[in-house]
């Protein structure tokens, strides 16, 4: 068995011998960019750690993997359009480097490309897989669009949050990982677990992305905290924060969130509203919930326990993680 | 054997009960707006008919041609962002209607939804369809790029226009038409003189476009006309005039190229220039030629004459039509 990061290794050799056409440039160039930006691979890595449960023979794994985070790569490309974000991984954003249109274009034929990968499954569960990435595929893009939405809307309830990040966030994990099980041989009752363990995963991942975004260290977290803060962004800390403050606290919170201040008073005074609300240790609770949620879904799993240690160890990890 | 007309009802039918998700409202309904706007379905109809060469059951054909005509309108949705368009068929195009997110992400759902309908075919053949619908589907997007590169070249020979057009317009058809050959159970050497067809029929049609936009009735082709003059889109009859004029008339032709003015004196006087040279009768001859190669192949074809009518006429309905 492989450790994590021997697979991230095998991942990123993966995708420096992924080759594209080399016309036209506009169209292909910005692909290998954003792919060799870099990464936690966390995606395909999970993919075959799934595989490798079932199979010694990860390379079974290796196509669909890389199919995935060409996927996810494809998502970025457009967010980062929609967002108008400027950087990615320290790095001009494909739109800003080259323009709106390559951007628009390149990332669709990325899709296809995805697509091109995931084909290349043992023709006996190809239907399957396909059908399995099909409906990520759209729920992540359902994901995206409820995330714009929330901007526009005042009250945001916990419950319609967690079904945003399902869907924008946790499903695709949960597909990387029902693939990589079913590539590796496991059974439907296996691959649904471990699907099961993906989406529960994938929910405490973004929920300990929330937390690191106002609570990180900014030098482990590679990010200036209090972005979500400053830019009023709907995470669980301030849906929580809204739902719990009255009296002077919500007049308070109401007041930095209608305040332009782009400025670190905001997020000092906006972090101590949080603290204050414990909406931090709320934030975590609901991690851990869903962190047990996996690790229950794992240990059903039939798969010797030392198999199972890579995807205990990575479900540990994500909420314990500093970055 | 059913005609053109009764086979474009069935499309249209058969588009008209699609189902989408309902929410998020912004990302599935302009699917449905864009997909019912109409239009001449050719590229189904395509499908169908070739289904029905080798087939009485052309039911076989309809998700795959449902396929091709919503990964045609995703092309459309993201083209017109890239184009600035601000209508499609009288009507408001998606990204002026909503706004240019809405546009990047349902296209991108849309392209997802194509490929949930090619999927539905044979598992028998499955694999090959993908590889088709994948290739072609990269290949267009290398169409549009080629296209948008065009604005900034000042020189762009016949051998690039041809390979552009056959990129971005002339290979969904060839592959429209080599699906419906395999769907109906064609054989091999027939699907690929059916995608040759295809190919030809698209050159043929492309140019054919070129010649109304300057010479079309308006009121039959359904738009004014001169609208490539005045965009000074380099269509074969811009690119031929360059190559052949010269003394006076070169030097008239640079000055309307170079002019801003978007009015009918310049369609009238580069209208002109292009008759002087004749680039109508070269697009013409161009355009009879190709339609002839498709011809050939589709006698090649082995399935008996009386059922080849539908897509001769089709093939001669491209060169003579109006609109």
């Amino acid at each position: 068995m492989q450790s994590i990061s021997q697979l991230q290794v095998l991942i990123n050799e993966a995708i420096a011998d992924l080759k594209y056409p080399k016309s036209p440039k506009e169209l292909y160039d910005p692909i290998s960019y954003l792919m060799n930006l870099g990464g936690k691979r966390l995606r395909p890595v999970c993919l075959l750690m799934a595989c490798n449960l079932f199979s010694d023979n990860i390379h079974k794994g290796l196509k669909p993997a890389l199919a995935i985070e060409v996927f996810h790569n494809f998502t970025l490309m457009h967010d980062d359009i929609m967002d108008n974000a400027p950087i990615r991984r320290g790095k001009l954003t494909v739109h800003k480097k080259w323009n709106n249109n390559v951007a628009i274009l390149s990332g669709d034929v990325m899709l296809v490309e995805a697509y091109k990968l995931i084909m290349q499954v043992d023709p006996k569960i190809l239907a399957e897989v396909l059908t399995i990435f099909n409906d990520t595929a759209a729920a992540v893009c359902e994901g995206q669009q409820i995330d714009m939405n929330f901007e526009t809307i005042e009250n945001v309830s916990e419950t319609d949050y967690i079904q945003m990040i399902r869907l924008k966030t946790a499903v695709l994990l949960a597909a990387a990982l029902k693939i990589g099980a079913l590539t590796g041989g496991g059974s439907q009752n296996d691959a649904g677990l471990l699907y099961d363990f993906g989406l529960n995963i994938g929910l405490a991942f973004q929920l300990h992305d929330d937390i690191l975004d106002v609570y990180g260290d900014p030098e482990k977290f590679g990010k200036q905290t209090g972005g979500d803060i400053i830019a009023n962004k709907k995470t669980f800390l301030l849906i929580k924060a809204r739902e719990l403050a009255s009296g002077e606290t919500k007049k308070q919170l109401i007041f930095w969130i209608n305040s332009t201040e782009k400025t670190d008073e905001k997020v000092i005074a906006v972090t101590k509203i949080f603290d204050d609300l414990n909406v931090r240790q709320l934030a975590e609770f609901e991690m851990s919930k869903y962190a047990k949620k996996a690790l229950q879904s794992l240990a059903l799993v039939d798969a010797k326990d030392h198999k199972k240690n890579n995807l205990k160890t990575f479900a540990e990890d994500v909420v314990i993680r500093e970055h």
